[in-house]
């Protein structure tokens, strides 16, 4: 085989490889690849014992764990500090707010329905992700008034 | 390097990167791929400014916005309305029913289960969507007996 | 075409292929790809019409339906209940739950968080999957007092 074609043929599979995320370890007059691997960022333990992650990522898929915002303040207060918390965990795993693909939001009180997305709109840049909200009265942990988790991308 | 043979690598590379949802901007010696990129479609504006989207796309993946029903109707109305918002949805990004991944369904009434249940089945085809039921009463916005969102692939 | 070029060219083709989780059907001088395929495990039928799966895979990524635990039992029961039955689907699928990527957790009372962590802690490896964790009261089907579903890769 020419040096030329397996330089080639070694470059078009590094951008494919690239793309998924994937990575490659090329011997000599073969390439093989490795399956893709999660990685996770910042992770929470309980007791000393792994509890969860603010990030999970596979290839290019990313995932972001349940955010709450747990001090004083009414929902435009919590939504903001909220949507800071998502983006902290999606600049870490290397995407951003511009990248997310879909948003749960789970608010304290539908009353907060308006004030959530006073703050909300526009957070996520000119195509912004597809949204499920729904409120479960009492049911966010730590007396957050919204808690939201969001899948993105790289 | 032989027409023939780089011809054969721009087919393989065109096949590869079409069943990942690449673009290809191949040059004459060299292939190169852009990155993926977010597509989004009936985008939902809050005084001029985009809030959520109806759908977004990443590669062959979809991810629907959660979807109610905001006129009057027993929880067999509001189903089958919602699931036709879902297929309308899928349908503008060029999926399908039939290739819904997973869906989470919100009640507003557990007691809803059953109705839901006799109007859901057998709409996504012979090898459904995984699913994931809870009921929030008084949680599902614009007073919705039930909302749906789902993950689905092209 | 060399036997030798084209022999590099089908592995290289088919350790993408496989990575991706693409079926190939090579041909002599061609290589073709079919896109990839939904699988489903464990469909529930309701009446004899699919319901819902137990799990469904696309390429890599695997999705759970939400569990849920019907006898007796405390929190803690039902917690590790509830994550054997998502261990039972992800194997079934050939993932893990190292593999997991994130995790819904649907509590019937927040009172029962810190018993949920205690059972939950370490299940998931060193790596944990993110996790959004919510409390419905009443609003987890079949009497259960949790719910969990989870998205992985194998």
């Amino acid at each position: 085989m020419k040096p030329q074609r397996r330089s080639l043929l070694k470059r078009l599979f590094a951008s494919v490889a690239g793309i998924t995320g994937l990575g490659v370890a090329a011997s000599k007059a073969e390439a093989s690849v490795a399956a893709p691997q999660k990685e996770v960022f910042n992770v929470v333990n309980e007791k000393d014992v792994p509890l969860f992650s603010g990030s999970t990522k596979l290839g290019n898929l990313v995932f972001v764990a349940g955010k709450g915002y747990h001090k004083e303040g009414d929902i435009k207060v919590h939504t903001d500090e909220v949507l800071k918390e998502l983006e902290k965990e999606l600049i870490k795993a290397g995407s951003s707010m511009e990248k997310v693909l879909k948003v749960n939001v789970y608010l304290h009180d539908l009353n907060d329905y308006k004030g959530m997305n006073e703050v909300y709109k526009g957070r996520f840049g000119s195509k912004p992700p597809v949204r499920t909200t729904v409120a479960v009265y009492g049911g966010v942990p730590g007396d957050s008034l919204v808690e939201m988790d969001c899948i993105a991308y790289i």
